[in-house]
This record gives C-alpha cells, structure tokens and sequence, in this order.
C-alpha cells in the first residue's frame, strides 16, 4: 500500500457536480477529500448544477442508461464516463402481496437490496460511487470504518478495480461479515471496541495517512450513492413517489440520501411533486434517534449498542439530526423493536416473500409491523419497505429460531413416518394456537 | 398440504411450446407432469413451434422485455402471461480483465450468477419455470431433490408464491445450505445418504403422492429454465456468441441448455450462426463425466461422490451422455480439479475479480485455469465461464484457508503495529516467492 496523493483535481466540464458545500454554514470547498467544515465543523454535502442537469436528462436518457446505478450518473459526484460498475443497483421493486396480506396493507413493496450487487447490501451503492471518485482523486489505498456490510463491499469493490485495500471492523462481527471480507484479500483490522471507537480510530488514521476512507474523507462522495435507492423506487413505481417508506437507521444517512433523491427529481422536472412520509426503523437496543424522536428532541445521546442487528449498531449516529427533522416533517415516525421481534420479522418476510435477510432487514419489517399495528401507516398509504441487507452474512441470529430437518432414511416409509410426524406436529401448534 | 391435480390442460393459444417428446425414440406426449418415455424410458423434452417464435420475436421485443429471465418468454415452456417473477436473470456479465490477465486471457467474461435472484444460484431461473408450470397444471405442493442450491430456491419462490413445499437434502449439506432453505418455512427431510439416493427416494415419493418434483415430473420444464444462461451471454455480447465458454457439470443439465439456448438463437434468426466450444468442469471427488470424456467413453460409470463441492456431487448424472457428446463435437473439453485447486480458485476469482462463489464455482474457475495452462483454451478466444453459486452458503470451505484479520486495540499505536507486522508478513512472503 503506497500514499496517496490528494490533488485536488478540477471537476470535468462534463460532470454536473460542482464543488461541495457546508449543510450548516453554506461555505463552499473545491471537490476533494474533505468532509467537515473547516468553519463550522459542519459535514460537507455535494453541490450540483440542476439547471443543467435538467437541461440533459430526461425519462428516456434514464431508461436508455445502464442497468446500474450509473442510469444516474448525472446525480452522481463522479466526473469519469467509465464508472466501476459491476451491476450495482436496479435491484427488484417487489410487489408484496402476501406480506401486504398478513400486515394488513393493501399497497406494499419491498425494496430489494439483499440481491444487490456484488456483495448484497445497499452499502454496493455508496462504495461504488466512492471507489469511482477514490481513482479520480488519485487514491491507491483504500479503507473503511465498518460494521460488516461496508467491509464486504469495500474489499470486493477494491479487488475487481485493482485497489489496495484496509478495512476496520468491531471484534464481535458475524462469522460471514468476516469471511466474506477477508476472502476479497484485504488487509482486515479487527479492532476490540464498538463500531463508534472503530470509527474514531479510524478518524486518527485518515488524518495521518494519505488513504480514501469511504466513510471518513470521501464521505460527502460516498453518501450520494444511497440516492439510488430514491430513484430506483420512483422509476420502479412508473415515475411516481409513494406515499410512505420505511428505511432502517444506523448513521441516517440512507434515510436523508433517499429523501434528497425523491426531491432531486422533483426539482429537475422528472417528476410530480407529492408529500410522501419518512418513517425509520431502530433495534432498541441502540436505538438513539428513535428515543430522540419520541422525546421531542432534536439532538441524540449516544448510547452503548446491544443489539443483534449489529449493522445497525452505531451508537453516535453521524446524521441523527437530519433524519429526525425529515421524519418530522414529513409527518413520518420513528419507532424501534427488540430482538425478539427482529428475529420474528426475518422469519416472516422469508414465509411471505421467498426474501431471507439479514437483522436490519428483520428491524425494517418489524418496524413496519408495528407501525401498521399502531395506525401509524395507512392501509391505503403506497408504502415501500427498504430491505438492505442478506440473511446469509448473519446465520447465527437465527439458527436456533429457523427449526431443524426432519432425519430419515432413504427409505419410502422412513419418509412417510416423518412426514405423518410433522402433520401431527403441525396439527398440535394450530390447536394451541386456536385454543 | 394437499393432492394435486395433474390435470392434462391444453397448452395455451398463445404458448408457444407444443408439447413434449422423447430426446431418443421421438415419441410425443401433451405437456403434463411426465418426464420419461413409456416406450423407451428416454428423457422427454418440450418441443417449440420456431416458426411461430421467429415470427414473433425480435431482439427489439426482447429488448423491451422485463428485466428478468421472462424477456424470453417465448422460448419458455409456459402458457400463462403472469409467470412468477422475482427478478431472477439478467445478472451481469462481467468482463473479467484482472482475472484474464492472471491466466493470460485476452478476453474473459464471467456470467455471475452469484448474485441471480432471489438466492443466489442459477437454481432460481429453472424454479422460476417449474413453479410457474407447475401452478399451471395445478399443484399446490411442489418437492424436489437437492445438493443445496435447488432446495433453497425452490423453497423461497414457493414462499413467494404460496406454495406448499417439502424439500429432500442429503444430511451433509452445508449449514449455509439447511438455514437458507428451512428459513423460508418448509417441510425439509434431511436424507441419510448421498444425492443419488435422495434422488431415488423422490423418484418413489413423486409416483405415490401428487406432488410437484420441479426436479422430476416437471424436469422436462424445469430444465428449460437453463437456456436463459444462453440467451443473456449473447444477449449481453451484443448479439453475438462467444468463442469458448467454461462451465460446471453435475447432473449435465446445464451445459446442454446452455447450448440449446445458443441453437434456438440461431434457429429463430437472432443471431449468426458461430462454432462455439463447450468445455465442462467437475470435481476429481465426483467426475464421471470427465472420466468418460478422457477415456473416450459414451456412457458413464457412477461414483460415490466425495468432494467439498457437494452442489456439483452428483454420482449418477442423468445427462452426462448428452454433456458428452456436446463437448466432444463442438471440440471442447471436460476436466476435474481437486479440493485444493477448487479453493485456490475461490479465492483467486474474489481477489482478482470481487466475487464470492461457492465451491461449484471454485472448482469452473480451476478448470478454467487449468484449461488454459494446458493450452486447450485459446488466448484470442473470447471466453464466457459461468459462475453458478454463492460462496457465502459454502462457508466452511475456504474458512480456514481465508486468513485471520489481526485483533487490534482501538488505538493508533495498536494499529500502526499491526499495519507494519502485515506488512513485513507480506515481504517475506513475497521473498518465499521469489527465491
């Protein structure tokens, strides 16, 4: 791994970003790798020029584009006509009729993005967009703070584009966060302390060393993925917003990133303006910005994560503030859920839509429940529920709760005693449950 | 779960298959739930009106199609205009450069069906047929044998599409394997056996109950699915065929749809006719058909299998003469690998290239590369290999062999220590190589 070197290239004449900006102060900074005000300590958000993006893109362009988060290029904070695109994005918009059934809904949709390429989570997105950027401010080394899912991405994304590659995560990830890391080759960091102290050491490092932290100093690039997430649904949906949806919050920045994608595309004319509610999903057992919601208050305490769901588990998230005004606003909620719950969840999207995900998936559909069970969602509303993450990367969340084969011989009446074993079962669990 | 009706119905108007015939005697049957001829027990096939196809079909209309396996509606053995879809298919093509300039390939493609919806093998393209086909002629149970991959789809799209299920593993699958099917709720008989017997039991089984066998009874449209791996690489080629393509054998299935895919382009008009070579991979644990091809065998002799590569652990394949025949008159090869091979190879597509394939996918890549060394694949051809299944369900595989990330505290010293301990590791691995 060699330093990089920062140069603070022009942005192209032909990329539609055209510096980054304060979200606090408004001071403007050229396109490098920064992501705090040097003023205000406020984070750095991307600037675009939509009257020009307005100008050149239409439906048409968009659909005539890659099937690929690079459909949105001209939203994206990438100057370079060769994207590292290896399928990310366009992930299946799922018609949810069973779930919808079971929840009481009558429009509900899952987004899907525990098919999402290549590693099976949204986090393909924002590394995708931040690898891209990376090579084009001349990084070479690449890294990432990570709570599993940003690891697996980072790792792979870097091998296929020929990066080198550091990654840092929290001792107690899920055997297959880990693995499905380390066989991409990187050099893994596996630091005893929480995502929050990863996340700091990691601030120390990327001060010092000259690497791209997707996370860190190419956050305001990286972030801008999530946006994807807006704008598959609302082409998905026929070029419509829906009424409601229901992200999971760790850092908040999917939750923000979405809703500036919706509004991205209202301003550039793609499409009709519409109110839609922002509701967001926390474990209890970190749950800051809930509390925070549910409080009143427009500030959180961090808290010391206990949690399953442990790509969710950020105890000082960075966006807090931002995710909770949009949920305010917008007349959404946010609501947490217990392990307990989690688990229940991921067993019943599996039952009802064939989609096995990972405990912020579960978290999201919990969430969901609860608010539909609270009144809190419309059965009329079009709610959209985003999926972020594959079951397969944490196994051991639900291995004791999934059930157990039937063991027979291979024998015609091995089976057939086993099968009469489990209708008796089966018959036994509908009596207890109706009585 | 409840009979089925295996009522005979009439193929749709609209349908463009026109029923099944036997691949030795020709003998034609309606397209019911049969799959052996009553005259010679040959396997029946389903038959196509191309005329009508080519009538019908442009790469315009395909074009315009649903961004799933259903683009090709036309070449798939279903009636209705609501098959079941979850967006499985159209996974990406992937020009493999880093990986091709390693072998010394000038134009290497990898088909990732890693990442096919909605689990992660190409099993879910030729469930996507069978249940739909299988709601057509009325089951309301659906089964099938499996090494792994095909009890995890068949299990999810029949959640999807509310299907009673019950699914038959051999019970030394990997945990992976079990936990992503039982997920989904259905009944799972763990056979104490190998696959063939499995294979044997639910030959019996789907005699005496009215179930739907996407693997038996419904073979004939289940592995039609299959051609779809055709049609996508000349689809994703630009409309044109490649010069060589790589892929793994274990019932041969796959490797004789794949080329029935590429000869219905042809037949219909699509594309230009072009000598396309077709070399097969096995594991040395189970490689009847590699054995017969290096022996200049016709016919196979059974093996008790005995491989890490257990999705590919097939003693008897049932289409191994077709597999044969193929390979030998399109002057290609069949090779196996051995254990170690196929795990080198797992990680050397993951650190070249980001992808995660399970063993099925090691042991192709081995193949490829041993192909190449051997000079039996061209440098100049352009070469597609598929790459079938996920490496996160086959965990235990590489577990060992993946490296171990180094524990740090949450310190910048720790981490500096640790960075500059890698590093000497990485010299004096590298001066190990170089003596």
């Amino acid at each position: 791994m060699t330093q990089a070197t920062q140069s603070p290239t022009k942005v192209d004449s032909k990329a539609s970003f055209t510096g980054l900006k304060c979200k606090e102060c408004g001071t403007e900074y050229e396109a490098t790798a920064i992501h705090v005000c040097e003023l205000c300590f406020g984070p750095l958000e991307v600037s675009y020029d939509y009257s020009a993006i307005a100008r050149r893109v239409t439906r048409a362009t968009i659909e005539a584009g890659p099937k690929s988060i690079w459909r949105y290029r001209d939203f994206l904070p990438v100057a370079t006509d060769n994207p590292i695109d290896v399928g990310t994005g366009m992930t299946p918009l799922l018609q949810a009729n069973r779930l919808a059934r079971r929840l009481g809904l009558k429009k509900l949709y899952i987004k899907n993005d525990a098919v999402n390429m290549p590693t099976l989570s949204f986090k393909d997105r924002v590394v995708s967009v931040a690898l891209t950027r990376a090579k084009e401010l001349g990084f070479t080394t690449v890294s990432c703070a990570s709570t599993g899912n940003l690891a697996n991405s980072t790792a792979a994304i870097a091998a296929h584009a020929g990066l080198d590659c550091c990654v840092f995560i929290p001792s107690d990830l899920e055997a297959g966060k880990v693995l499905g890391t380390l066989i991409y080759g990187p050099t893994v960091m596996s630091v005893q302390g929480n995502y929050d102290q990863v996340n700091r050491l990691c601030c120390e490092v990327a001060n010092t060393y000259g690497w791209g932290f997707v996370n860190i100093n190419l956050r305001p690039y990286y972030s801008e993925g999530s946006k994807t997430l807006g704008y598959e649904v609302v082409e998905q949906l026929g070029w419509e917003l829906p009424d409601h949806i229901v992200a999971p919050l760790a850092s908040g920045s999917l939750f923000t990133k979405i809703h500036k994608g919706f509004q991205e595309f209202i301003k550039v004319g793609l499409i009709e303006d519409k109110h839609v509610r922002f509701s967001g999903a926390q474990a209890e057992g970190c749950s800051p910005i809930a509390k925070a919601f549910q409080e009143g208050r427009d500030f959180i305490t961090p808290v010391k994560p206990n949690t399953i769901a442990k790509s969710l588990a950020i105890g000082n998230p960075a966006d807090a503030v931002y995710a909770l005004e949009i949920a305010r606003k917008t007349g959404g909620n946010i609501e947490s859920v217990n392990d307990a719950e989690i688990i229940e969840a991921i067993k019943l999207l599996a039952e009802t839509e064939g989609i096995f995900t990972e405990t912020a998936g579960g978290t999201t559909i919990a969430v969901l429940k609860k608010l539909v069970e609270a009144g809190k969602i419309d059965p009329e509303e079009t709610t959209v529920a985003y999926i972020t993450g594959n079951g397969l990367k944490t196994q051991e969340a639900v291995q004791e709760y999934a059930g157990q084969p039937l063991t027979i011989e291979a024998k015609l009446d091995s089976f057939e005693r086993a099968l009469e074993r489990s209708r008796t079962l089966e018959r036994l669990d509908w009596q207890q449950v109706s009585v």
